[in-house]
């Protein structure tokens, strides 16, 4: 995306010095826009583990350029393989439960197998990495390709005045390589000059709706307004949501829907408003052998502190206050289950579908086979 | 409510003076407990305007509270009877929208007509004013004793295991004069050793959850945990919420409840996993002149300033940090309406009763005729 006057993904690598990678900062976002550069597999583990870079695809693509680095570790070394598995179990242990870091890192590893030069294992790794990402940011791409016509079509409908689309979280370009998943048909409309606007939910405890997602819109001029997680069951009574977008850490082959916290609430009104909730994700986060969400999918618990403390900028830097008495206990969910029943449909990579077992299967033919 | 040993109600006439009043800074919950002497119309206008006081009881009870302070400032005036009526006037015009306010104040203008003796005017008010705080204490007080079997009944059933009640806001005795509305039914259930845990909703954006309902609770000894807007319907969707109590800022005839922005939200995930949700209120706060929610209850749009700051404690101090970009434009309601079918029913000091017309009707027949 372009970022004042610039062009940038999530991740690159440096154009002068091809060993050195490039992120955005999110954990500054959106108060400061910064750089990071990661020069080793250490570097790299850091910056998933302390949430400088996040989102499944970007999760993904830091770990396959990780690999990367890790072959130009290589020098003096004499047992390369070694090395580069015990490279690969590091980065993947950083985040056990994000399966696209785990695939990523083994693409890249399986990419490796039987070469021994040091130059040819480093472009070898240099190549899938940078391929993994461009099919990310490909995959995104033609998602806002399949999620246009329905922003399209309401834009008919309600004769050009903007269609209103709420979301939860960050599915952002910044979550992914470019473009985003939920974003993206928002940012194709708008180049189409297909008047939107977006409810930004803030996205509570971690707020990624509040700092990430209302950055990026902002800097892309797609009007938004931020509201509290609180806000969206009342602006679909009123007729103000057209349709809602999110995203998905993993489906079931039935439609269920695993996303962060709240989501479900958000479809429950949506549901109970007539209000399209639509999915977006590469196909690559619907588990096939997963059934029952609610009952297949664990739901990790995160630090107490995210929920009792909230960052934020004063006198020009981020801080954490507490929100509620010392002593208070917290509990922190990473994400809801959303059943099938109340999603209206996914929109991946491949098309769109409903969320039930025999369109997802049609979809995806060649998977349920 | 007992603090530390002493005894207290949320606003008090000071036994020594009893020309001040005093209350708990409410703005400086729960990191600070520090007590305001207001003894002016003045004061106790500014108490309001800057939520020192807040909640609708409170409100009204400051009020009323204000009209005997304006008795007390008549000395040397010629027209007293303009003085009453304008500093009534000028109490109503802080929060218009607070039906409590303008009831408690004229309550006090009335039991003053007639009465031209400065003393006996100053003592009528008083007695009036505190006949109000006495009133809305003992209501609560039923409301609890009205609350109680529905949380031994499910704690029998549950073998005596603690008994999950999910609440949003503050409808505690902060909020009231003692006891409060959602917290007298649970405060009478943990005096008589009937196991209870409470799950506070933050309540972006005042955090009205974390930082009053959880200081209350702590300090009656009520086991809680603080979660954020977004987990409740994840809780019930794992079987972890055994009740839902809200407080009511005004209901319908017919069980429409406006409460909190984010209440609809809960209702929809408790009726979605079948969790009793009960809405708890003085009678007062039925509106028998309304019938549909949705389209006759306003609901006001406050600062944005609330969504896009978080006020917090670092360092010593409370201070505002800003969670999003700073061009943020956000949108910021200050309620929403749950419709009665998502309502079990309602708990009141006379009793209690289904969200319907009907069962309405029959419990409050001298209203309805």
């Amino acid at each position: 995306m372009i970022i004042d006057g610039k062009q940038y993904q999530s991740i690159w690598l440096d154009e002068n010095d091809r060993s050195r990678v490039l992120v955005i900062d999110q954990r500054r976002l959106p108060f400061f826009f910064e750089t990071r550069e990661l020069c080793s597999v250490e570097d790299i583990y850091n910056a998933i583990r302390d949430m400088t870079v996040r989102g499944a695809p970007l999760i993904g693509a830091a770990g396959a350029l990780g690999m990367y680095l890790a072959t130009l570790e290589i020098t003096g070394r004499t047992n390369v393989a070694s090395h580069l598995n015990n490279a690969a179990s590091y980065l993947i242990s950083c985040r056990p439960t994000a399966v696209n870091l785990s695939w990523a890192v083994s693409k890249v590893l399986e990419s490796l197998k039987g070469i021994d030069d040091p130059e040819l294992l480093a472009e070898t790794a240099m190549i899938t990495a940078l391929e993994i990402c461009e099919t990310e940011r490909e995959n995104c791409r033609k998602i806002g390709e399949n999620g246009l016509p329905l922003i399209r079509e309401i834009s008919e409908r309600k004769g050009g005045k903007p269609v209103n689309i709420l979301t939860h979280c960050n599915a952002g370009w910044l979550a992914c390589i470019d473009y985003g998943t939920i974003t993206a048909p928002i940012y194709l409309a708008w180049e189409k000059n297909i008047p939107v606007h977006v409810w930004v939910d803030e996205t509570r405890p971690r707020n990624q709706g509040a700092r990430l997602t209302a950055w990026e819109l902002g800097k892309q001029g797609v009007p938004y307004t931020l509201i509290t997680d609180n806000a969206g069951g009342h602006l679909m009574q009123k007729g103000m949501v057209d349709l809602v977008f999110t995203g998905c850490d993993r489906a079931t082959r039935k439609g269920d829907i695993a996303n962060k916290i709240g989501t479900y609430l958000k479809a429950l009104a949506a549901f109970d408003n007539n209000v399209p909730f639509w999915t977006l994700m590469p196909s690559t986060s619907i588990d096939f052998t997963l059934s029952d969400g609610l009952t297949e999918i664990m739901v990790e618990e995160r630090d107490q502190e995210e929920v009792t403390m909230v960052e934020g900028y004063h006198d020009g830097e981020i801080i954490p206050v507490r929100i509620c008495p010392d002593e208070t206990r917290a509990g922190n969910w990473g994400f809801d289950i959303t059943p099938a029943r109340l999603v209206t449909g996914l929109i991946t990579e491949k098309g769109i579908c409903r969320a039930d077992e025999e369109s997802i299967g049609n979809l995806f033919s060649e998977k349920t086979k």
